[in-house]
């Protein structure tokens, strides 16, 4: 157990670059806040440092140990957080990034920008028992702490990979996978008529322009959902949210 | 037609209120931007004033109009704007907030706080013919500008009211409606256990604290979501719109 009280101290210095993607890259590293983000962090073992505020102790007292443990005061708290009101704890956290092999229903998501959907998107992958989300290089930063925040910590609970497109197609085909990409194309299947695979991959598209080239020509099925035709589309969350809803996961 | 290029101009200031709810609520108008959001509250009819940029002319010549146009420079759309990146339109649009009777599917909302969310489910709600929506009044501003974002427009196609749970409940009781609350109690039925009446409204409740006692003591069933018990909860966005599309109104 450590305590700090200056904002100027390096360790502190260290932790505050994990705001920028860069250094998230660098160490593998990233922030997170709030006493349930930090709890289920714990929970899945992917903490590396707590930081709590001297005036919280008696709160976290269960979280705190010898080993990885800062006591700091409430600027460097607010120096280290995102929002207004963090709860007086922050974690450290290490990226996990796996493929697992002998998955059954899988996420896909193809330059997905906005990191409230992504967040959103694992929070539901994990309600609906996905084992495994993909997320292609070009999207959004799977670290960001929208992302965190919007996945209510289903981040630290589901198998999570950024690889390209490519790579992710590859490993998929290689392992049998039947793909459904999401488009509201003519040629499309609608979800209801849709004979699931047991062992297959959801793929859901940017914000904006829908799924690439690349996802639309590994696509086993392009599905649909059907909906009025007063509205040109529904938010990417939302739809890939109902698809996996219907394409549910074994427990 | 009108030429305005300064931004102290008072009907600029005047428009540049709008921004905030204090305004807005005074004067029963609201900002939208952007070609899309600008041309669909024309379809709708809802347009008050169209101001527009004049490098952009030629891109919005269909919507000038001798009636309601300004043309201003790029510092008043800026000055208007709610983003960097405006697109040289923006529109000033009437509220046109109705109870509609005879109504079969109706989403109500009950102290939603984020506006993403609102958005979101005002989408999803046009997008599986759902004729209206209740907000009740401690939520977050219809007008705010993200949730009219995230509405991609559905804001101006479908009915919608803010007023007190206790008024609304009372026109739905009124109306013969039968109540869907969604919540995970115990007592909850399965979304797919339902057999859902021809006439009737779905309730979702609260970000952190799902629905109100107000909603469950005059809900007809509490319904829930089957899910994983590895996440406490779905996003409510999602969720809404999982039990809409499950529950659609008829086109």
């Amino acid at each position: 157990m450590r305590i700090i009280k200056s904002i100027q101290n390096q360790a502190i210095k260290d932790i505050a670059k994990l705001k920028e993607k860069k250094y998230r890259d660098m160490t593998s590293l990233f922030i997170i806040e709030g006493e349930h983000l930090v709890r289920m962090a714990q929970e899945a073992g992917n903490l590396e440092t707590i930081l709590v505020d001297e005036n919280e102790l008696e709160k976290y007292l269960d979280l705190i140990s010898e080993d990885n443990t800062i006591i700091v005061n409430e600027a460097i708290v607010n120096k280290l957080s995102y929002t207004k009101s963090p709860q007086g704890i922050i974690g450290v956290v290490r990226k996990r990034e796996v493929y697992v092999q002998g998955l059954s229903k899988v996420l896909v998501l193809d330059n997905l920008q906005d990191p409230g959907n992504v967040g959103t998107l694992l929070r539901s992958a994990l309600a609906f028992n996905y084992n495994q989300v993909f997320i292609s290089d070009n999207s959004v930063d799977l670290y960001n702490d929208k992302v965190i925040r919007a996945s209510q910590g289903a981040i630290f609970k589901i198998n999570i990979k950024r690889d390209s497109l490519d790579n992710i197609f590859h490993f998929l085909k290689g392992e049998k996978f039947k793909i459904y990409a999401t488009a509201l194309t003519n040629n499309s299947v609608f979800l209801e008529e849709l004979k699931p695979s047991k062992k297959c991959a959801l793929v859901l598209g940017n914000e904006g322009n829908g799924i690439s080239d690349t996802s639309k020509n590994n696509a086993d099925e392009i599905v649909k959902i059907h909906m009025s035709n007063k509205i040109d589309s529904l938010n990417v969350s939302v739809a890939g949210s109902i698809a996996m809803y219907y394409i549910k996961g074994e427990k």
